[in-house]
């Protein structure tokens, strides 16, 4: 039984060691999980992305968050060109341990678009509607 | 070019018939989107899973969320068995079509562990930390 599935009859205030989680992390194949970037102040939810193990040491020893690049096969730290930097505010791994929630300060937009929020395409009945303006 | 492509560019207003986003969304190699599930009032996220074409179209339908579970390779509804369903609020597409935003009213905890959320393990400093009690 992995470390993630012990916790999951663990009572609140149990802690373990940071890297033995890591370690134990549901990394797909590619070696990634899925995380998810939420605006700490607004609640809104920006972004999908992945992290590996790699990304996530970074994103948690730097404090700004560092995704992988699927696409350019890199480390990616947000806004690293743009820079429309995210700062960590916290940082959580769900029950199976395939997925990191991180809360962010997130400074400008955080789309490629320049939209607030990469979830801009909103369900309206049998349409989809863009939701905001991009630059 | 994909429709979900075009419509970066699109201004706030532009709509395109449904079944032409979800025929457009970038399915991966298994057919899937990821879709993270956001309480509707407290703006808490929940929970990390995969949808494909199918489960997407009787979310949007039936109005409670339905997944596609990997590991038993069929459709899940939320809830089905415990009773722990997820209304349906809002269904949100993000910039590149492969994941989705589940705004829901959550009945009863979100997570298997009987925790309101899957996202109980925190990081604090070099350790991980469970934040509240399961079941």
């Amino acid at each position: 039984m992995s470390l993630v599935s012990e916790l999951e009859s663990a009572p609140a205030g149990t802690a373990r060691a940071l890297g033995e989680v890591l370690d134990a992390l549901a990394y797909n194949e590619a070696g990634l999980v899925a995380a998810v970037a939420q605006e700490a102040t607004s609640r809104e939810v920006l972004m999908v992305a992945w992290m590996n193990r790699e990304s996530l040491e970074r994103t948690l020893e730097e404090g700004y968050a560092c995704y992988y690049s699927r696409s350019r096969r890199t480390l990616w730290r947000k806004g690293e060109t743009s820079g429309h930097l995210q700062r960590v505010r916290e940082v959580r791994f769900d029950c199976d341990g395939d997925a990191v929630l991180v809360l962010v300060d997130q400074t400008g937009p955080a789309c490629h678009t320049n939209r607030p929020t990469c979830f801009y395409l909103q369900v309206d009945g049998d349409r989809v509607r863009v939701t905001s303006e991009p630059l």
